[in-house]
């Protein structure tokens, strides 16, 4: 057989196992029982374990070197699927089958020990387990192999060809502004509260009624609820968000919209991509840019709302039938440095994110000890944010990423960030009246422009290269600080 | 490593697996999007054929031939696990690969071809599918092997040990005083009829009331709508059922309860036999006895209702405040012999399964053409039930057992019909105060019993040894004739 059929034919294979893992996982966050947890866990381990056995198989090692002979002769599309799967087979194979069991059980129990410890707002529950984390990491990043930096290695697993030096370089160009806006700012905008719940059926439904303004297809997706708002994959025509809905919290809508950001990108990638390794967004990063770009630049906007917050006025007459439009865009904007990153406004949350990457590249490099953090979190909250922590809880131990052995993933959320903005000026050039696109709720007009630049492309290009592609220039911080100014300084008044 | 551990193993992995193949036909029935069925059936194929080179496979052949030497040295136990591990892995290694493959080719294009038929009533358009399937279910029995009637292979697909000349008897004990009871007691109770639509939250809730009532345990299953009412099971402590809701129908009653005793059969299971082959009810037919035993001899009892109506008046008082608990009950078990399986009543259910049978046997044996069905099923339906079959969709067509290449199956509905009435004999002997077990809804006496009597046994004993273990004798069509006059005589009057 043609190598390149055969190597497609193994790419659908693992990706029918994949999204059967994904389904998996969906399904116990939605719907399983309770008393089913740790058969359900079995069952992934016994999957995990069949799929594993064809993702390291020589046979495909084999493939991708006769496809990677033939490159020149290849179309994009399918020298792309070929760097995937290498990418992929390397990352799989790279780590000894004793070090990824012994690092799977490790995060089992640190997930466990950080439950405890964060309960009990104690440190030292989950410090033995995370210094033994920091060292596999560590074992890990010289296992997958780097040019310059350790921390490199780790990086690359969530954000393809992302470097230490590049997220510094990030975080040098954003660190005095942030704090300097931060300061002008904060306390300006009088955030909402409210009196009155807000009826879960009318979230949900509200929520629905903004996922089908956006264009997200309920044929080809559905909406349930879960603990944690998500969205997964599960097939081509396949995928799904979660939303949560507690009774005075905003979250339903800002959840929606997010996570409605990332199923439309998922929904949007092109026909001809499906059942491949190509039919994913490309990195954590860009994927983030699409749900901060519908979660914040659109969905914090003063346009948007002009559309729809009369029907938020109407599902919700005894919240909002005394606040205007005004008050209510402000509200929604409204900054306050606080402890928590996923509490925090679009000005204070990327300094939330340098605080973990300056912590994590230290641990990797052996610059810092585990027994350091607590202090050392406190420091840089007071100095970044200008706030005291009170309690580990509500410091070092409020993220589940390290519990889970992910040390490099939170870098991707501040380039979300910034490309959602760099996005959102390149979509500017391309409609020129943006706020009455807006204003007039056409907002299928701003998916499909996504879905021709960006969605469509899958995981086609990478995705420094996608952004160039789409903006004209590689990530810069310029863009999203801009947006920043002209954003607050025009709420402000 | 010892040959029952390592076989243990192995049908561990076999059962995750197959459980994981069970979430997705229950994802597909509940919740799936609708453009995903597609790539969905492609995930299945992918998943099925990974587990199908796991159950052929020569190591377990050997593990099941060392395990039968040491036959004599094992447990009950072990001793069923070795039977039921053997009996899969023959009729999964007796048939050709490329034979599987044209089967689920063929019963794909039957399901189309069937419900395109259905909807244009018109047999013609299954036929030439039908005759294929009938030509490949002979030679799928010669594969297989049998004793006497090439039909016995087929039906032991469904119930371990089941033969053609037993199935004979059987009917031949029911034929003739069941036509006679029907002659006796049609149109003799008036069936109910509703101006009012139920409302479906309201259907839903009293369906969740009685699986509580019966001791469904929530915390290992839960209850979802489908098209239509199912269980499954997709791990020892997840056990799920559906149901529906119609506007103006009690199926939502009767529906919960089947499916309840379905799932009670199930989560009844005894924790030694959990992630085993062992871990399943041992037949169609012992299944259907527990689902008929839950809607019928407990679910259209007086005593039951005695305990449930007034819950039923008040959450439904528009359809039930003027209606009388007797008129109720006789209204629930109103005698009228129709076309259609699914909608038939206690008296006439079995004349249905009959027809089928008779059909089965003279397709596989060849002496009846799949030519000449209508005619005949118009035939039957005149001599058993006295009704005329004005079209094929409410006759030949009605059912999609054939289309799904299910030949043998129809026979298990009549077991599991006469072995709950024997059952429940039992059960009568064991507790004296029945009726007033029922009115008090002690509902969880009864399915203590059955647990300790029939679930907690899970596939250690044969079927047939199994109602001789419980109820004393093998099965007869006498206990269900004797259930049925008695109850239609008191209904009567």
């Amino acid at each position: 057989m043609h190598t390149l059929t055969e190597l497609k034919k193994y790419s659908a294979e693992l990706v029918d196992l994949h999204h059967t893992l994904a389904l998996m996982q969906w399904d116990q966050e939605v719907r399983m029982p309770r008393r089913a947890a740790e058969g359900r866990a079995g069952q992934f381990a016994t999957l995990s374990a069949l799929v594993h056995r064809r993702e390291v198989a020589e046979e495909l090692g084999a493939l991708l070197a006769q496809a990677e002979a033939q490159q020149e002769s290849l179309s994009v599309e399918d020298r792309a699927l070929v760097r995937v799967m290498r990418r992929s087979y390397n990352q799989n194979t790279r780590l000894p089958e004793e070090f990824v069991a012994e690092f799977s059980r490790l995060t089992s129990q640190a997930q466990m020990a950080w439950l405890e410890a964060r309960e009990q707002s104690d440190f030292a529950i989950f410090q033995p387990l995370l210094e033994r984390l920091v060292v596999l990491s560590r074992q890990q990043a010289e296992y997958l192999g780097y040019a310059a930096h350790p921390y490199d290695a780790l990086l690359d697993l969530y954000e393809e060809g992302l470097t230490t030096v590049q997220v510094e370089s990030m975080f040098a160009e954003l660190q005095a502004p942030l704090v300097a806006m931060v300061k002008k700012f904060a306390g300006r905008l009088a955030p909402l509260a409210f009196a009155e719940p807000f009826a879960l059926a009318g979230q949900e439904q509200f929520a629905e009624h903004l996922l089908v303004a956006m264009g997200f297809d309920f044929s080809r997706g559905c909406l349930a609820r879960s603990a944690h708002p998500f969205t997964t994959t599960l097939g081509h025509h396949d995928r799904r968000i979660t939303n949560r809905y507690a009774p005075k919290s905003l979250d339903f809508i800002f959840g929606a919209l997010h996570e409605g950001g990332h199923a439309l990108y998922e929904q949007g990638i092109a026909e001809d991509l499906a059942h491949s390794h190509l039919d994913d967004g490309v990195s954590l990063g860009i994927h983030e840019s699409q749900s901060r770009f519908w979660e914040n630049v659109v969905g914090r906007s003063r346009p948007f709302w002009q559309r729809f917050y009369p029907e938020l006025q109407q599902a919700f007459p005894a919240q909002f039938a005394h606040t205007e439009l005004g008050d209510f865009v402000r509200g929604i904007n409204a900054v306050t440095p606080g402890l928590i990153r996923v509490d925090a406004d679009e000005l204070t949350y990327n300094l939330h994110v340098l605080v973990r990457f300056e912590i994590e590249k230290a641990l990797i490099e052996g610059s810092l000890e585990v027994a350091e953090l607590p202090l050392v979190w406190r420091e840089k909250y007071r100095q970044y944010l200008g706030v005291e922590v009170e309690s580990d809880a509500d410091g070092v131990l409020q993220d589940i990423h390290w519990a889970h052995g992910s040390f490099g993933y939170f870098p991707t959320y501040t380039i979300g960030n910034l490309a959602s903005a760099q996005i959102w000026e390149a979509y500017k050039r391309y409609d020129a009246d943006f706020s009455q696109t807006l204003a007039d709720g056409n907002l299928v007009k701003v998916k499909e422009w996504l879905r021709k630049e960006i969605h469509g492309h899958g995981s086609v290009y990478l995705p420094q290269e996608l952004l160039v592609r789409v903006t004209g220039a590689p990530l810069s911080a310029r863009h999203f600080l801009a947006y920043l100014e002209e954003k607050f300084s025009t709420l402000v008044g």
